[in-house]
């Protein structure tokens, strides 16, 4: 079965508008997200281990795959559905033969050129970003519409957006044939997490739109 | 082929006495390290990997084993001999299974009961201590000799000791059937790294003694 990826949940427990990580994902799935990456840089890895197994629980509840960022090891041995590397983590033709066929691949690309290394090593969608200026990452390479255009033509794997994305800007792109919305503060920072995905999710598909 | 635990060398490039960590490691190896695990905490997955690779070309040249710390998939996309995992890793059962038979899984522990079930969990080895107060690991627990002994009664696996090994105490564990002394600072921290690890050896073995 193909991923839905419209609206990509990647979680950041420092941004969260609860400390409840597991209720923060629920909130987010039951509001319309479609798949969820965990991504954690700061704990040991038996913590995040444990973390991948509960945030599992929810997701394979509702029958959407989980990612884990970065840690092969940890999506491995928690039975995850995929890995989302970045370009400063295990390169993603080594990933691809790590993790076989039937695991998801996810790679974050800036620009064409990565964007084609990418697909060339095996992964099954991209991570494209940052689109705006973000909190999450002050530091990340912003990519401009244009250069989104140019990814988009250039590649034929699904892409989500991610960085910056919100309701202002929620529905510029699904006309462009981005895939998804990855999203991390406009769903877990805001009140109403459940309500702020599905807000954001009518927005990317059109209003009253569905698929 | 059985590995020779004798001096096992885990790295700390906080407290080298150079900023090469190749050159280190090959001094350390020349000097009489027997095994090298390769500790990272604060660097990105691809440096760790690069890292890796870059020490596995001295490991394979001196055809010695290259152990990879808490990281699981960075010593497989690495090729490296194994693993070492410690109390807040990936736990050791869901380790094996990852690693296969072939890999060399380490375990620390700091108790009988950790011992024992790090070997049922498939542990090649074990690494106990901290044996010695340490700056490398100050909030470390600290095993005692007696408690050293009743985990060498417990267990049938080799163990390494670690965590303050020093010229000053390297003699007190072979006759207790331990099979070797885990060492940072003791090497990589002093000015003639080679030499250094040359006198934990000799030391370790009984002065002008070989197995």
């Amino acid at each position: 079965m193909k991923p839905d990826y419209s609206l990509y949940l990647v979680t950041d427990r420092m941004r969260m508008s609860t400390k409840a990580l597991d209720k923060a994902v629920e909130q987010a799935v039951i509001g319309g997200c479609t798949m969820v990456q965990l991504r954690e840089k700061e704990i040991s890895s038996l913590d995040f281990y444990a973390l991948a197994l509960e945030i599992k629980k929810i997701t394979d509840r509702y029958g959407i795959p989980l990612i884990i960022n970065d840690r092969i090891d940890i999506a491995m041995a928690a039975g995850a559905t995929g890995v989302h590397i970045g370009q400063k983590d295990i390169p993603a033709d080594i990933a691809r033969k790590m993790i076989g066929k039937d695991m998801l691949l996810g790679v974050s690309a800036t620009s064409v050129e990565e964007a084609v290394n990418a697909a060339k090593a095996g992964a099954d969608y991209l991570g494209v970003g940052a689109m705006f200026p973000t909190e999450t990452k002050p530091d990340a390479s912003h990519v401009s519409m244009e250069e989104l255009g140019k990814i988009r033509r250039a590649v034929d794997i699904p892409i989500v957006v991610i960085g910056g994305i919100s309701e202002e800007n929620a529905m510029l792109f699904k006309t462009m044939g981005i895939n998804g919305l990855a999203v991390v503060s406009a769903v877990i920072a805001r009140p109403d997490i459940k309500r702020s995905a599905a807000t954001l999710k009518s927005l990317f598909l059109g209003k009253g739109g569905c698929e």
